[in-house]
């Protein structure tokens, strides 16, 4: 079955928007094993949109189509599929109705061009939109759909999860259940997972799988094909059992699931709380703490000790070791957490202090090499790393590895 | 003209990667006045690139291809062009030299399929990759331009910016130049620096003018066309001019130049150091004032009081203060900023304190309000904001509030 989707929106083509919706689309249609084999993006432009749309209808079964729904003279998707395909536009009642409903509701008066909205390809179908004026539309023609949704990312997730999915899957029963898994890894590299579940990949012909690397952490995407979604559950279960045996503790979390929200939730359950010393990161710890809601139930703050004066004066760094060592040293990172544990009054400290660059490095010290430290009531772990690329790549990959060290330690104190 | 893109790789397809090539191609064309009319993403299919290619060869005069000019059997842009016009692959051996020569300085060894990337259909030009083995090439026919560039962001931007773009200028005598300069804007609201530059904007038809609203700034964008880059420039300065009569100092920088750069500038110039102390944001203002190299030249550090403790305990903030007025109050911010400039021992502290949400808010504490600070040797100012969204958003306005804070300070005291 051939598949495509059309954006629609001088806004892509003029570069001032990158066209993420269609990405959005494609994912969703391949849960349920749809395959797109186009996209267009076209602009505001009823001729062009007219010969687009004729020309995807002589290749593809499903056209799904976003933009171009909005009251304004330059939205011109209904209007374009009705000439396209030689059909009225008609008033639907419910459209105006639900449109009349939300503009009341934030004291908008209604204007003609409101009203335009209303008025959809006849015989079509009118999907009413939960968060916006405009109605989307599905149209039945010789055996093909054309699916019409609003271009406003909220609108069309909603339309597109809500209703459309469902109605395929109703319309074409034979199409194959597709559920996707991730597997968030931290504190291993891309090739060491890779080499891991070598074995794993090439034994699991059910499933299509991924691996996919960020500053931020190691994702493996399991995608389950199945005729139910219990049994795609079920094949993804077998396949996340094997890979917890494979990499253990490696695994922090699944799907959306982040490593500070992880972190969070084993401190909240632990009872402790934590506070940061900060140097090369410069307070990029404390800000993806904090980024998770309620962080201030084990977090207590922290102190960025940027110049080596406040590593001594806020911190009690003995200067001498500073002297002796330098500030990016394993004695330096360890006198840091125990300082930033006693000044926060909390029960754990963590610290970390590197070279970002592009400056600072030296043949013994160069750019990138980081030390990481974990004090608390009884002892004090340190990490040495060498991290690559550049200034703020290595900044938040101190900070995720200085979140990860914090998440093993946790697990070792059930 | 009509001018059109089209991405080649199931990547795109499948949903793994977003399609940001084809608006980055989008922006260049623009600035020699092309427009694009059509952008298209088809698979590693064969068939389906040849249909693509015979189709907008029937509607477009210029056709930049991206992606499919690897090694791999699934990499078939050469191929695909060379069937769809009839046209024969040869061999060309300045590609196949470049190739050669690369591959060795990596020291990998020379493969059949690498020699596949040197067979170009005949006649066409090839334009050699600085940064890869895959060769670009530009097809002309029958008045027609077909131009395939490697789908690696790199390589690609490098080829268009100087290869491609310089060729079509010289191909096409009559293009217009057209020339962007970004005005970016701190401290005013979308609508307030509309309301500002409206005359401006209705009286200036020389220039293309749109506003961009993020959390970080407002970014007024130019964009002038003229014969020659001279005219475009004396376009642009002039605009430049009657922007600056308009916007004063709410104006701070140009293009790419971001506030955290300006203020490192402007702390460097007037020899001032600067400290931090963080309730809401945990450390977000110390992580953009370090992501700029060279910030230890001026930014000693801070304390990160998220806790209400340690804004007595490391900040000197009174505990009645905190009673009295709450932790997000005038006093509290006042102190802290007053805290953090004698804990650290420089010449400007800057507080921020707020209600980030989703909870903690209250009928007269709303989610959203801020408090800011900056004291220095003789005052201390103290700002209130009452700003919106989501935790992350209100969490990065507050950071860039406080920039700017800063910034105007500065100014005031060269």
């Amino acid at each position: 079955m051939n598949v495509e989707i059309i954006s629609i929106g001088n806004e892509i083509l003029c570069g001032n928007i990158i066209d993420t919706n269609a990405n959005y689309i494609i994912k969703k249609l391949r849960e349920i094993n749809l395959n797109v084999q186009h996209v267009s993006a076209v602009g505001d432009d009823e001729r062009e949109l007219i010969a687009q749309l004729q020309e995807s209808y002589q290749r593809s079964q499903i056209i799904i189509t976003t933009g171009g729904l909005g009251p304004t003279e330059d939205d011109i998707t209904f209007q374009s599929i009705a000439k396209a395909f030689g059909i009225n536009l008609v008033r639907y009642p419910e459209a105006e109705k639900n449109m009349v409903e939300i503009l009341n509701r934030i004291n908008v008066t209604i204007s003609p061009s409101n009203l335009k909205q209303a008025f959809l390809p006849e015989s079509s179908r009118c999907i009413l939109n939960p968060y916006g004026t405009a109605p989307a539309m599905i149209l039945e023609k010789e055996g093909r759909v054309i699916v019409a949704l609003p271009g406003v990312p909220l609108e069309m997730k909603n339309l597109i999860t809500e209703q459309i999915i469902p109605f395929l899957q109703k319309r074409f029963p034979n199409l194959q259940y597709m559920q996707s898994q991730i597997i968030r890894i931290s504190g291993l590299g891309e090739s060491t997972v890779n080499d891991k579940i070598k074995d794993f990949i090439n034994h699991n012909h059910k499933l299509n799988i991924g691996i996919y690397a960020s500053p931020e952490d190691i994702q493996i995407q399991l995608n389950a094909l199945a005729k139910t979604p219990e049994e795609t559950k079920k094949i993804l279960d077998q396949a996340t059992e094997q890979l917890k045996a494979l990499l253990g503790d490696y695994i922090f979390g699944y799907n959306q699931q982040s490593l500070e929200e992880v972190i969070g939730n084993l401190l909240r359950t632990r009872k402790l709380t934590l506070a940061v010393a900060e140097s090369c990161t410069g307070g990029m710890l404390g800000e993806i703490i904090t980024s998770t809601p309620g962080s201030s139930d084990y977090f207590k703050g922290g102190i960025i000790s940027y110049d080596g004066e406040l590593k001594e004066k806020l911190l009690d760094v003995s200067r001498d070791i500073m002297i002796q060592f330098g500030q990016v040293s394993e004695p330096v990172a360890r006198a840091m957490a125990e300082g930033v544990r006693k000044k926060c009054n909390s029960d754990i400290g963590i610290s970390v202090t590197g070279i970002a660059g592009p400056g600072g490095g030296s043949p013994g010290k160069p750019v990138g090499l980081v030390y990481i430290a974990l004090a608390d009531e009884k002892q004090t772990l340190v990490q040495k790393h060498q991290l690559h690329k550049d200034r703020q790549t290595i900044r938040l990959r101190s900070a995720r590895r200085a979140l990860n060290t914090l998440r093993v330690y946790l697990l070792t104190i059930q």
